[in-house]
């Protein structure tokens, strides 16, 4: 059995794609109260995001800058959504290399460098049961 | 702007809809190392369920016990994935006022009772960016 990497942590955040960062913020901040910091662009991304913290975890609300953006395909294939749940492991390389030996399939290139510089991976929808799965390395 | 009911809590669940519980977690649990009890069955909602805890919050595992469960129906129109989020609210009555008197849909009826007797309700993903959110208070 794989162990995540000697540790499995909470869930990080949900990143949710959607059309109008706008619309989203007047549901999930003004109506339903979640506590937003200001929306920030990531130009690398190309996206905006909204991060909506939730007890140990945060809510992502990801609005495409562009039609070439993933969010942008992602809409135009599925519509808006969930678009990836990310974990924290305390050791990457190990719990890809679990994942790897039972058959799991890793998007490349294997390991990033994601936002706040944390290394970070992704797993296929394919071996989940149709998540996609950010594993965020927090040693 | 509303306040969640006085108090948005953190994220109670992830459900997410899976063809094969035993092929998730052999993912999940054996690949990915995350903690798993014994898969139930809940013929009320007519799903088999695993609950595998992460810090404060779960990922439920569902498969459905017959094609004509929910659970069924999501995955032949959508495919496997994320079928809702759960958060937590102090006081879901306050908390749903607030959402209509924003303009938001919540799915009939109103309030439900869930598991553990808890009180549930669900917005439309119409109105929260593609999202099925349920609220469960927690008071």
């Amino acid at each position: 059995m794989g162990d995540g990497g000697g540790r499995l942590g909470p869930i990080d955040h949900i990143g949710v794609a959607v059309a109008s960062l706008d619309r989203a913020l007047a549901f999930w901040r003004d109506a339903l109260g979640a506590p937003a910091g200001p929306p920030e662009e990531v130009a690398s991304e190309g996206v905006r995001v909204a991060f909506l913290p939730l007890g140990e975890s945060r809510i992502e609300l990801l609005e495409a800058l562009g039609d070439d953006s993933p969010v942008a395909r992602f809409i135009a294939r599925k519509g808006e959504g969930i678009h990836h749940v990310c974990l924290r492991v305390a050791d990457l390389k190990t719990a890809l290399e679990d994942l790897k030996r039972r058959g799991a399939e890793i998007v490349p290139p294997e390991i990033r460098i994601g936002a706040g510089g944390r290394r970070i991976a992704f797993v296929h929808p394919r071996s989940t049961g149709g998540v996609l799965l950010e594993l965020k390395e927090v040693p």
